[in-house]
């Protein structure tokens, strides 16, 4: 569907660099590295893929980020880094120890992240001169949000981005960032990145409280899926520079609360991004799943309606075909009750009580035809609910995903 | 993929008899309808859709087979009876009462089964009636297989039979039957039957584990995967008249297991024919993994594996991308250990103990290209293993199911 490129959000935080170069690990030559530099050593939370197969710089990130402190992000593109062994691994503490060697930190204050494709090794004559290339630009002050955006995609269409403010005891503070990744929740090539920084003040423990109510937060990252897989290489990473000056955030107090509502919202409108650029995406849809009978119930069934292969298809077909929405209800792994289940396309009941609603289907297939759909479902069993969202499956997505390289 | 019609199954075992009629529930004005009748009451087991949201007829089929006993299966395809409510109930409920009614039977004994669109009411006003036609032709000793493995088809391209025979202590004993779906695994249009048939004389409670056996067995009904949607309706029911005049099997003896391997047989190649005619398919292939903790840890492997699109994407576009099967590896729930992970495609070996094998592209892409691939998955941590059965992501899919009706 329509995408609009966005870029401007990693420096508009106080405190921070960032620079994106091409260093010519991709075929076609496009942008494929980039650093997100603090300016002194930020606070930092991160979140990692659970896939049991992961990448080198997942286990080498996740090593860093124990501290809870960080001064730099090292991203390529092109190649994942995964499945490489211990080869693997020294590759990626190579890229920590010359980008600290590059901006005078330790090499533990450095977090590398790699995206794309599976099974080769990085091509390191490559990636040093590349992060060389890149300190350089910082040293001439770069704040190319625009050049990093796009120096971390890799089927994504478009940069994306984005940045917000917010009044904390009179003193103003930023959050901005960048999110890749358009196959796959976690994407396809093999990984979504999002990459966030803030001038807040905070400590570690609530940068990491916040992170995981944001990512978790409805319609945020942990929300959504485009193909259902689950990348080797996926991350979130949250850099706090301090700079803002608020009084440090040390508890859950309003001013923590007044925070990850920002944070939250920078991350819903970056997960929408990368819905709306999903691979082949036309159309995407929201499911609102509510009277489950927990937060887990809740989920269970909104993941197994955007991932169901035939709802996408329906949507993509404009078909208010909700027979498969009460399928994928059916078949997910929560406390389901036919008799108490109804089911709303575009505000307008199709089954209620499990039972068929003779509802207008003009009205529905008009609804069915916008560019964002939206599913309710109500499993009338309890007070729990959550939102997710999902893309349409396209004959192009099969085109992009059968003739992808190895 | 180039799809054989096989029709010569149900009525192969002594003891029944078939017919296929058209009732006009299906706007295509194509068979619609099937009657499956053993001359005296059979022993009958069945399984059904675990979905949470199931069929009328799963509902009453579930009810009147607890009996261990059944004369007759009646079949609509067209309209699956599902979110329906008490009148759906009702509905099947006066399909196996006017059966019952042609046949001289207790409503009881004979179960109801209907596949196709979800949420419309059955067109009692042709169904009834086309029992009755369907009855006429039994009456004049119809075994028309090839009738009723049409009759009971939606999206499937050809009709799918299969038949084995064995000797059990000097007698011949047959084993028959037909299925039909090729959306989902429980399909598309919201089915997947089996009907099998076996003149075989066996216990109720041996016949029951004899089919659970059977559809558990690798590559079975249990094991292949078009969509991972679970349909509303699935069933696989078996009728066993006896006839054949063996001893009667009571128990887990040598007897009792040749009839299962032979059982087994006949669901392996009826799961075959499914597959090969999933919908849009262009090329299968089986997912076998080994070295597994336990039987459920394996079976979670080869699901995830049959079931991921970025893998289903990369069989149809033949690229040997097997980054995507240990992704798909690493994001099943299963133990994973990867400096233990070992993949094989076609037999060449990619991936050992976690690191990238330099394989030959060439020959890889070269099986890639066969109608059916073999991917191999060594866990290296138990002795478990398992062979699910998967099928291509194609456009054509996408275009089948973008565009099936509501």
């Amino acid at each position: 569907m329509q995408r609009k490129a966005k870029s401007r959000g990693l420096t508009v935080p106080l405190g921070f660099q960032a620079a994106g170069i091409t260093a010519g690990i991709k075929p076609s030559g496009k942008p494929d590295m980039a650093l997100i530099v603090a300016d002194q050593p930020a606070v930092a939370a991160g979140v990692f893929t659970r896939n049991k197969v992961p990448g080198a710089p997942v286990i080498v990130s996740k090593r860093h980020i124990r501290s809870g402190m960080a001064r730099a992000i090292v991203v390529n593109s092109g190649i994942a880094n995964v499945a490489t062994g211990q080869p693997g691994i020294d590759n990626a503490v190579a890229m920590t120890k010359r980008t600290a060697a590059a901006i005078s930190c330790g090499f533990r204050e450095v977090l590398p992240c790699s995206t794309g494709v599976i099974g080769v090794p990085l091509p390191m004559d490559k990636i040093l001169p590349g992060i060389d290339q890149a300190s350089v630009e910082l040293a001439r002050g770069a704040r190319a949000d625009d050049a990093a955006a796009h120096a971390i995609m890799t089927t994504d269409t478009v940069p994306k981005a984005a940045h917000r403010k917010l009044s904390l005891g009179g003193k103003t503070v930023h959050v901005g960032g960048t999110a890749k990744g358009s196959g796959m929740i976690a994407p396809n090539m093999a990984t979504m990145f999002s990459f966030i920084t803030t001038d807040v003040a905070i400590t570690r423990n609530m940068l990491r409280s916040a992170l995981q109510r944001a990512v978790n937060a409805p319609a945020s990252f942990n929300r959504l899926s485009i193909d259902h897989d689950t990348s080797t290489s996926d991350c979130v990473i949250v850099l706090a520079s301090g700079v803002a000056g608020n009084r440090q955030i040390k508890q859950e107090d309003n001013m923590y609360l007044e925070f990850v509502a920002v944070l939250t919202q920078v991350m819903q409108d970056l997960s929408y991004q990368l819905i709306c650029d999903g691979e082949g995406t036309t159309r995407v849809f929201r499911v609102n799943v509510r009277g489950a009978r927990s937060q887990r119930d809740a989920d269970r069934v909104a993941r197994t309606v955007v991932g169901s292969p035939l709802v996408k298809a329906a949507v993509h077909g404009s078909d208010p075909n909700w027979g498969r929405l009460a399928m994928a209800v059916g078949r997910s792994e929560a406390a389901v009750k036919p008799d108490k289940l109804s089911i709303a396309i575009g505000s307008i009941p199709v089954m209620q009580a499990g039972v068929n609603v003779d509802a207008p289907l003009k009205k529905l297939e008009k609804h069915m035809q916008r560019d964002e759909v939206l599913f309710e479902i109500d499993l009338g069993l309890g007070g729990a609910e959550t939102e997710w969202l999902g893309s349409d499956l396209s004959r192009e997505y099969v085109t992009i995903n059968a003739d992808y390289t190895t």
